[in-house]
């Protein structure tokens, strides 16, 4: 469970970072946007294909998404 | 879909690495044997949960899971 919360924050702080909305991201990963928030607030555990998609949307590299939180 | 076959490679290489079947890995992850296989083949998209199970069973950071393959 901690892992989906590292994902999720990590996700969010990327994602916001590079002022991009949940919409605007559900767009470019072509998943739905609630999906995004349920991501973000570890309400789903999301599968590695769904990672991989975030991560090419967000132009950054899969791991980064799962970098443990300081 | 990259992404799945390099976190299936991943898991294969660090679980061989340590000498772990991958019966003995989906007994310490609390997975079927059958879907550690799928996973290491890229047949299985796993989820956030079930990377962050075997990451733990094989005593690695998750993030190595994800490591682009050279």
């Amino acid at each position: 469970m901690k892992l989906r919360i590292q994902l999720g924050l990590n996700v969010q702080e990327i994602r916001r970072s590079r002022g991009i909305s949940q919409e605007a991201l559900a767009h470019a990963a072509d998943i739905d946007r609630g999906y995004v928030g349920k991501i973000e607030n570890a309400k789903h555990a999301a599968t590695i294909d769904v990672i991989e998609a975030i991560a090419k949307a967000l132009d950054t590299e899969p791991m980064e998404l799962l970098k443990p939180r300081c």
